[in-house]
């Protein structure tokens, strides 16, 4: 394990880390709160930490997929645990376990909160919250890819095949650093496009801003206790559009960038991404008609608000669906675990995984009628690597193993089953609000210590996709 | 597709299902019940189909494993609206689709009934119930292969392995016929060893009878109210030992049958099938000690029956375990979904594809760490073939697939999640009871038909493990 190349990245991330703190720092003067000071001390903590870390002096360049995923783990770890230093120094969220989860809920683009109310937090802070998922939304490393000269010998690629989301990584153009500067700006683009269109409707220009960000990064966290519930009709409508977008796979942006419409609309993925939301949505729509005698149209709005919301991961919420009809939820629920598409900034397992799981499902089918005809599994047309077939599989496996430990420890203090079940779920697919005691409008501060650490385990393992964060626990890893 | 021998087959199953059906018209004249006019009337029925199954020429002897799954899927569908008729003329089950769902559960040994108390019922069909367990439990086509010179051309191992549980067939012996005497031998003999200790604890010798049926086949149906509470702890201790037996692969016992102890003491999957219900045990006991008080020794015994009844998926209790607290009711909700070995009459995932996830996941992790060091996958010391870890992994896929619609259109009609999710759980794993509305000591009766239909599937996939139901709805089936 090459230590010292880890420990130099490291050190450059906890070093953006610290500029990107200077945002929530000028927030805090603008609106004159002394809270800021939080900012101040994280911002000289990562200042000693970057110097330390990037003077250790790398001995070789060798950097492989090994420590890729090492390093994306802890990255995220370390930059969770600085990042919730703020919290706790100004004391809005004293306990710092439970500021470590907020932050980790805001960097993993979870959205689930300890905080019963946060309307009483300060502006700097809930700037820092929905900032968080800006960040973390796109992916820190690819961030630093954009803009560092980072170490060579396969490093870059390493990293970003760790950290993106999805069965397999795409590179948009043949250059790494090009790809992530393409996606970071398309990214930019929106969440500018998002605020203008939020500010016109009339949102404070505060609100505008951090629900900007929430949405690009399907984060969640909003500035008011009720979420969304209380903007007009016309902002709910820009929020979903935009929910929407965020969640579909960037290539298909990048591809209408370059005028390849063809191209763009015969991606599997985001027309399949389309056709869950539409049905999810006109579902629910009837059910809500049928059930609770809900006007159809106002029906289709909020249920499009909320598919969008939970099926993006992002979990923002205009009504508190937990007393939706049973159907209605578990359709929901299904969405929860579907997610958005890979190469998107929202969780879940991802569209294209439950196509792959889908069609392979009816090669097996195909096999066993006829064992001697050889069949692919093809999604776009292109036949799937067999690595990254396997890989899926694993990640199913791997993702149903954790869900039952996750669901076992967190029963040891919770009493509902839905509860807990819906707990595992909004955290492991970074979505924020479940069902029952952690419905859109309760929290997850209830939670013993040792099961908000699971919770926290979840949405990082969720967020990188499992393995990064299994690679940590396995003995062989550590091995020379 | 080869119709003619697909209903020839048919022919003899429906044929053999009338001869034992003999057996409870016999238990009904033994206690001189007019219901047993039901079983007359299905024994014609038999009769007839038989007769004009078996008449059908066939015209050639190509017989494909496609042949096999249509065969065995369909065999159990036709074996089941048989078995229905009888409950539905002499009037105790007076819905047939409920009367379906009943003999359903029976003969896929899953147990959960629609009755909400069974001690009216008469004799003869308290005996039905539950020899319909012994009779689906080891495979109604590995029956037939032991006693009828069937088919040639392949037509046997296309069956058996259609029907067998477990990720992989093993034959015991060279020649399949032998192989299916083997197994029925081994089982028939342990039936009948449970019998004679269970008669000779006191317990009635119809009780006695049904319970071993019962057991043997890990179905679950009881012939009093409260399934097993009111028995005598040595009665109750007996039946752990035997549930916990039945779900061993039986494999292990025709090797020690043959005096190769050390190779059985050998077999992966026995050694985890017995330490997951060591710990299982012991944890649900200091749980129950710590939290409700129970006397640690008392809880060991109830807590050891309920995880060998959910375990091996016999379903019976002796407690309402619905009412301990959350924690153990985790624990038994994880044990449902792994179940018994492959190859024993249990149902669930199967101890052994378990253990392959588990492998499949460690042995990703560390091709992520060393992409260029092969490794495979090892049960017993033996790599597992890729033909079977595909299928492993494909049975997860579509495991998951089928349970999402499943609780999807039972949310239609059930308003509780935990009732919900465990009403699938216990019929798709082949156990019986659930938590919440379907617990121990509530019944499957309120379901809507449309529920029922859907959970009676489930039950047919769960015991056939999926592939042959599925493979029913696939229109490349059908297909010249």
């Amino acid at each position: 394990m090459n230590y010292r190349s880890i420990a130099n990245i490291l050190g450059w991330i906890v070093g953006i880390e610290g500029l990107i703190m200077v945002l929530p720092l000028l927030c805090a003067v603008v609106y004159r709160e002394p809270t800021g000071v939080g900012f101040v001390v994280s911002i000289a903590l990562c200042a000693v930490c970057w110097l330390g870390l990037t003077r250790i002096k790398k001995k070789h360049d060798r950097f492989y997929a090994r420590e890729g995923y090492v390093t994306v783990a802890l990255a995220w770890i370390l930059m969770s645990l600085i990042g919730a230093v703020p919290f706790t120094i100004c004391g809005e969220i004293p306990n710092y376990l439970d500021a470590v989860f907020e932050i980790v809920s805001g960097f993993t683009t979870t959205g689930a909160s300890i905080l019963p109310e946060v309307e009483s937090l300060s502006h700097c802070m809930l700037f820092w919250r929905s900032f968080s998922h800006w960040f973390g939304g796109m992916g820190v490393l690819v961030f630093v890819l954009a803009i560092l000269p980072l170490a060579g010998g396969g490093s870059s690629f390493a990293l970003m095949q760790a950290e993106s989301p999805g069965p397999s990584v795409s590179k948009l153009v043949p250059h790494l650093k090009a790809t992530a500067r393409h996606l970071y700006g398309i990214y930019a683009g929106m969440t500018l496009a998002e605020m203008v269109l939020l500010a016109l409707g009339g949102m404070p220009l505060f609100h505008a801003i951090c629900l900007s960000f929430g949405t690009a990064g399907t984060g969640g966290f909003g500035v008011l206790n009720d979420s969304c519930g209380s903007y007009s009709p016309y902002l709910q409508v820009v929020l979903t559009i935009f929910m929407v977008l965020f969640g579909v796979n960037f290539e298909f942006f990048f591809l209408c960038v370059l005028r390849r419409f063809r191209d763009a609309l015969r991606m599997e993925e985001v027309r399949w991404y389309f056709i869950i939301f539409g049905g999810a949505t006109l579902f629910i729509a009837v059910d809500l008609a049928l059930r609770q005698g809900m006007n159809f149209f106002y029906g289709l709005q909020q249920s499009a608000f909320q598919v969008a919301s939970v099926m993006t991961t992002t979990g923002f919420s205009t009504c508190d669906f937990d007393l939706w009809p049973h159907f209605s939820k578990m359709v929901m629920l299904i969405c929860m675990f579907i997610g958005a598409c890979a190469g998107s900034t929202g969780g879940g397992m991802k569209v294209s995984r439950v196509l792959i799981y889908a069609k392979a499902g009816i090669r097996e089918a195909r096999t066993l009628i006829r064992p001697r005809k050889v069949s692919t599994v093809k999604l776009d047309g292109v036949s799937v690597d067999s690595s990254v077939l396997r890989g899926a599989m694993m990640f199913l496996a791997c993702y149903v193993g954790i869900y039952a430990v996750s669901l076992l420890v967190l029963s040891l203090d919770c009493e509902s089953f839905e509860t807990c079940f819906t707990a595992v779920a909004a955290t492991f697919n970074n979505i924020g609000p479940g069902f029952a005691g952690v419905g859109p409008m309760c929290n997850f501060g209830f939670f013993s210590p040792l099961s908000k650490l699971v919770l926290t385990f979840d949405m990082l393992a969720g967020r990188l996709e499992i393995f990064p964060m299994l690679l940590l626990l396995i003995p062989s890893t550590w091995r020379r």
